[in-house]
């Protein structure tokens, strides 16, 4: 792409009265360059069955071009007309508990039923070979935040049967895998195989998760490969992701029916603004392709489906936070959406204009944005991340452990979140990898999430990174069952065990939380460990901490063992987040990851990249309401929002919720 | 009416043995003069379908008659027999999420459905024709504490679609008004109309709170006019509200169906005894059709449809709060009930009897005041109340807000409780209004909860109220969506604009409480709003106060607006208790309504009205465990209730729990 | 029996490869001596329908036999097989909100469905007709944990009829004894009584109930039945219940057709080890049949159906619980079970050995009592208990006030529980007897929990055992309604009015928690009374304590009366834990119930009987971390573990979490 794309979801079918005019106006004013539409209003595109509208989005779409606005068009079949439930109530989503959805909401019907794909399929085909060839649209978004919609009832129930017939063969290998002996449910055939609703078996449900993930990448490639028989050269397909890391949907698998890959981020601001979660979810949407993403949409005034977390952002929020999306790999930020709502579930959802829809506050700080990026949009687009660190995502990891909770507190996901949040807080960049994920080893460093579901061939693959010379940090539960979610009858951690240099027979919760013995990381009133643990027993490890308590403290707590050419850090319990820092800063260190990043303020976080020019850059970022000092330590920059040199060793002085982004020359 | 009346519910039929000679000379002793007969027990009526029996009854009025004691006779439909139940399962409620109401509980039916009011208006007929001419009775109840219990099943949605083709037309203009082109739901034509289960759209919620008000209109109306074919000259129909105000019925459009108004406060008691929501429950029954009414129910000895909340009255207290009701323009309080129930649900709803039937301490309190009242009740009958401040109250605003709420612990209601709390803590009566009231001018101050949804018509006749010289106390939200509850696509708060003379673009949800800069209402720790903030611009306003806060700083939180004759206050935040009562106190004071009330302490509580005989009446009562002393301000009086004289200025003390009625002479 | 039998629940078919000799092996060496098998796995003994399998059972059972290593077979009913629940759907349980059990949990069918029955009938008949003359079974376990799960659907209802019908004859008398005059709910015939799903009459509630466990009693009478029809002379037949005190069936009535109780005592462990729980549910089981009982399933590792409660015990735990059981009159300790679980449900309720299968930390512990048994398990089974103490225990109670609470905090089993411990607390041991219990006279004292459903028999029963000399400690609520849970219409206690020596007409619930005045039983901070009181009002008795208020203080708290050759002391209210101890004690003291047992510091507990050989035996714990030391006041003695002999008045010192077991000589 040539520059920063900028603008927002754009729904003038939505207003109480026409606006085109006026709002082109004002998008130009702004220096808008980018809308996405279409993608949310089925009965816009067709009112009754078989009767098809373009005149309405005709006119949208020559005016935008004749402003020299871009557009993304959707295809809309996240929500269905009336008529289509009306006349197909089959293709309501049922749920495990029997209930089939209602009409009112959006995303409720079964992504796979073939009555409903047929209607998809037919205004997909029309929309697309009406407008395949206008100049304005440079991509297609299919659908939308999809996933499957807690759809599970007796037709996803066959389909689920077809899958494992497909992957397991018989039953007798299920009854083998999942050991349905126990309280005896042997199945003698597939006509015999209980229903989803009211399993409990561990394996069966880790099982039925992975089919589920399955529909939808099915789903969004189905849908991808028939925009793709029309799309133009040089047009893209993409999806938009919510934020977050997904356990209901595969986004690698989704990235790769996609030419590039979308996200939504919302998030806390006014004082709970840090980015860290947004952060998070560009990493993902960035490390599904490997490659420069766009934000489709995220944050304008408010959020909310009604009026109880409504936070504008305070002045220069929003500024900044382009900017976050930018440092971070994205390509595009547009906002859901331009308008505020009159009606609807999201009518405090508010746009870039407020229900008056003239000019506010947010709306002067968009076309401020708007303005910059003309000048710097061309340097800053394209930007190239290369991160040392890794955390691993194991969907499967997060289902066995939500099937088996260990807390009602802590869980797989607070987990991952706290691992991030560390490296975050570190001013260390992550890319986020799987356990299909074949080449470790371009990471110095990998985290990893409790492993509860991995097979032996993923435990052996970090083993040999390790081995290799890469620095792996383990914690509990890793290496319990294999891909079945099925406990491993051998002594735990399994297949890690001569990695990690121990071994354990039992494990307990903790009702109260425990200190380290002698506080080995230093870390005061938060040297505490809570939850859980696995009573370790030495082989080749050292213990870096043993719990102080009359029986547990036989145990180390956390161990490191130094393993071929690299190292691996266990934790057999769970960390108070500053423990969890200080354990992270060790392991870095073990890699040789250290720098001027860590010595900044708490409140200041910087990014890196590679800019579109080929030089380094540097986005600093302010994330607090007072003014924050550090010293700039790389080679001389320009900071190209100001056009001012930063020099190496120069003091800078950020204002709240600032920015500047420094271009090395 | 000559004179108060006084008495219970009675149901002989549910004791375990024939008791009525013996319950008849403990009613005599006690001088009761009032029982309520026959509304609960549609089997003993009808045992068997289309088999009536009447010689119970007939038995128990012509003993009461005997005894001089009155009756009031209600028809006996809230509950419905088994038979009915086995024979015609249709006619139960079915609820939103599909289930069916079980037989066991009462009111579980649908009251539209035409079976139900075919033997419904069977037994009211053969009830009415037996019973039309016993001198006994003096009124009739209709049906029971009615509402539409939560049926809304495929038939009320008929009923509903039939509603709207009424009120709409065609569903181009619903598409037009509730916004159905959000998420791509069009609809052409009614049978595509989605049912109301799955509903998202606020606009389509509200239309259907309202329609589901007009079917109890509908069925009292109904009931009442088969009634008044029967009635004699003289005698009334009423039907007994439960307590507080309600949303899901309309009371003043059922209270044009009625001859009186008849309401069953039940409140807490013991150390929590304040009275201030009894009051508002009679404040309501009062204001519905601006005259006095009846208590038909309210607490004897305790409460509960379990022992978890068993309160009964500390002496004094039973006897108090007759006199309360009077001093809010009662002409009869009656209790639930007579006796108390050794089986059912409301075994531990104790009646004046405990349950072993003898005299005990409430019998006696009971006693007390039925002695008195046989002395003094052809004074206190008939109160003539005039009240100088309303409080504006919108069930379309609650359903508005409920929809989409800005908080887990604030709501409409919690706004109004907070408002009329305030206004009996400073010792103003109120009148109920509604957004149908048209006579404002009446009242020197209306206050107004958040008016959410609202008509340009009621808003403007608001802003006429204050130009001519009312005095308005408006709060957030106010003005902010039209009577279809879609946000105006103007500058908040739309018609309001001129007369509040200010306008905002955005609002902001708080999650810690603020201060207010400088405490300028003297609240000290009270000195604290929260939840919500509208982010005010003023145009002709004033601010009285602003938000001590880095950003919000800029916005006031209080501004007051001299329109016309009058003026407008607005609260664009919620208020502590303490703050609103200081706002409110200027608010008064603007309208040049202050004196002697607000000088009583705090226990102390004091209600006007005229007596009987044309004489000012001041009821003073001390809600509390300790005597309390207060100036008496008016004119000469007597203590109708000890026949004391009372002399301007003389010091009065009350005893705890205790009540004087000064009767100036 | 000759000796104790200890071992585990043992499930070869639910490994994942083949271990039957190395178990055998480790079970040798360990000193276990008994398994339980084949309760759990229908589909192996059946894997088709009628199709029947036993080699993989007579594998183990000829292994088992040749080590020496007896048997107790289970009926693998309770957890059905996928062609069953796929063949006949209608089996399953329908719950009273009308859904219906899914496949996947066990114990989830009717067990009163015939075609339920058809085929347990079937493969029990299979099982017995194959092992009858097996030489290593030594009894039979009949289904497992056995309750009505919930079921209570349509077949259920017209079994609920059926039983009404016998019991009452006409529904003329249901109207009277339930009162469905009330709401005009009067039925005229069966056909018309409504179902239980709605019902909101707690008479009818609690007689559902009663049928309910019938069920249970019928189902369990019948698979006796069944089995006693192959059982060889010398083999008993058993049921095990799960832990604790049952409302959901009635154990006395079960045991009637079992020839030992069995029970499945779980408790917490690590530091909440006390025994309270596991000693309440020996109670039970040993009361159930006056007679010892076999513990068939208690904690080895850990337990729970996730792993957020894993506490393995801490060391010597899980050795003191087996002299645990063994003191309350167990004459078998099996654990649940010998392997942890690959998979399922339970793969975190772990056994002996942990998923490695190898021998562990636990294992070694077993082992040492495996072979502390093989010397003095003669010794130490038939333990003779004589308590002096019972604790009545009423179902119906329960289920009253379950319908009725008077509290969201405290209920009839917390009140049962308080009891109970503190009566541990105080090293009394005791007896749990029920309303149908006759020989009241063998105990000196009887403590009644709130005995809200009674018969007047049942009452004057009690009030007959005080007269004779008995010593009753009665609580609130008690006498209040008769068995149809029926308020009685006589001033309460009704019955017990006369020996409990007062009257009361109201109650009051409390919010905060009130001091008895002057503190009489010196219970300082815990000087304290909550949740109810009720307003007594003295003919006979003597107030022990008065309420420290304005308005209650004139109502006794506590009372006692000297009623004929006993006493009945009455607890009107809520005490606190410490309060409940010193009253306990007093009324203990009236019953000449003293001595050295008082005297022990508080972690240590003591249980008495008479040994196999006729000698006293005095089991001394130490539930604490740390050591503990007493004077031993009873004749001189051996300690059965060490062999070390302990004189009277000799200062023993037990070592944390440890046993004596001293048998006087």
């Amino acid at each position: 792409m040539p520059t920063v794309l900028y603008g927002a979801a754009y729904y003038q079918e939505y207003m109480p009265s026409d606006r085109l005019d006026k709002d082109i106006e004002l998008m130009k004013q702004s220096g808008l360059t980018v809308v996405r539409l279409g993608e949310s209003t089925w009965t816009s595109w067709e009112p009754k069955e078989g009767q098809f509208e373009f005149a309405w989005m005709d006119r949208i779409l020559d005016a935008l071009h004749k402003a020299g606005i871009k557009v993304i068009m959707g295809t809309p079949t996240y929500s269905i007309p009336p008529w289509l439930h009306a006349k197909h109530p089959e293709i309501m989503a049922v749920h495990l508990d029997g209930s089939t959805s209602t009409y009112g909401i959006r995303q409720n019907m079964d992504i796979s039923h073939p009555a409903y794909r047929f209607y998809c399929e037919r205004v997909i085909r029309q929309i697309m070979a009406h407008y395949k060839d206008h100049p304005s649209i440079i991509g297609y978004q299919v659908d939308n935040e999809t996933s499957y919609y807690q759809s599970a009832g007796p037709v996803v129930q066959k389909g689920f049967v077809d899958y494992l017939k497909k992957k397991f063969g018989s039953t007798q290998e299920l009854n083998k895998v999942w050991g349905l002996v126990y309280w005896g449910q042997l199945v003698q055939g597939w006509d015999e195989l209980p229903a989803r609703d009211g399993i409990l078996n561990p394996g069966y449900k880790v099982e039925f998760e992975r089919f589920q993930r399955t529909r939808v990448t099915d789903f969004l490639d189905w849908q991808a490969r028939i925009v793709n028989e029309y799309k133009r050269p040089g047009q893209f397909v993409t999806q938009d992701f919510s934020g977050g890391v997904h356990t209901d949907i595969d986004q690698w698998a989704i990235a790769r029916s996609l030419d590039i890959a979308s996200t939504n981020p919302y998030y806390s601001v006014q004082d709970e603004l840090d980015f860290q979660t947004a952060t998070l979810t560009d990493d993902v949407a960035r490390s599904v392709k490997d490659a420069n993403f766009l934000v489709t949409e995220t944050n304008a005034q408010t959020i909310g489906w009604d009026s109880k977390g409504q936070f504008p952002p305070y002045d220069g929020q929003l500024r900044m936070n382009v900017y976050g999306h930018l440092a971070d790999g994205a390509n595009m930020v547009e906002y859901w959406h331009w308008h505020s709502l009159h009606y609807g579930q999201e009518t405090y959802w508010k746009g870039v204009l407020s229900h008056d829809l003239q000019p506010n506050r947010i709306f002067k700080e968009f076309s401020q944005v708007g303005h910059e990026l003309q000048k710097i949009g061309p340097k800053l687009v394209n930007l190239k991340k290369t991160q040392d660190v890794a955390i691993l995502f194991s969907a499967d990891s997060y289902h066995g452990i939500r099937y088996m909770p260990f807390s009602d507190k802590h869980d797989y996901m607070s987990l991952l979140q706290q691992l991030h949040k560390t490296l975050y807080r570190l001013n260390v960049g992550v890319d986020i990898i799987t356990p299909e994920t074949k080449d470790l080893q371009r990471y110095k460093v990998i985290v990893v999430p409790p492993l509860y579901v991995a097979s032996d061939t993923v435990l052996n693959r970090l083993a040999e990174y390790a081995k290799n010379g890469g620095h792996l940090l383990l914690t509990f539960k890793s290496g319990f069952t294999d891909e079945y979610d099925t406990v491993r009858p051998v002594m735990a951690p399994g297949p890690l065990r001569e990695a990690a240099g121990f071994h354990y027979q039992e494990f307990s919760s903790l009702k109260q939380t425990l200190a380290l013995k002698g506080d080995p990381f230093k870390a005061g009133e938060q040297n505490q460990v809570s939850t859980w643990i696995e009573m370790i027993e030495l082989d080749t490890a050292k213990a870096l901490a043993y719990y102080d308590h009359p029986f547990f403290s036989r145990y180390p707590a956390i161990t490191r063992n130094e393993f071929g050419r690299g190292s691996v850090t266990f934790e057999g319990t769970v960390l108070s987040d500053e423990l969890q820092m200080r354990v992270v800063d060790t392991v870095l260190k073990q890699a040789g990851l250290d720098g001027p990043d860590r010595q900044l303020p708490a409140a200041i976080h910087v990014k890196h990249g590679t800019g579109n020019s080929g030089h380094a850059m540097h986005y600093y970022f302010n994330y607090s309401g007072s003014p924050q000092s550090f010293a700039y330590p790389y080679s001389g920059a320009v900071d190209l929002l100001t056009g001012k040199p930063v020099a190496k060793a120069q003091s800078v002085t950020l204002p709240a919720w600032d920015v500047i982004i420094a271009e090395e020359r």
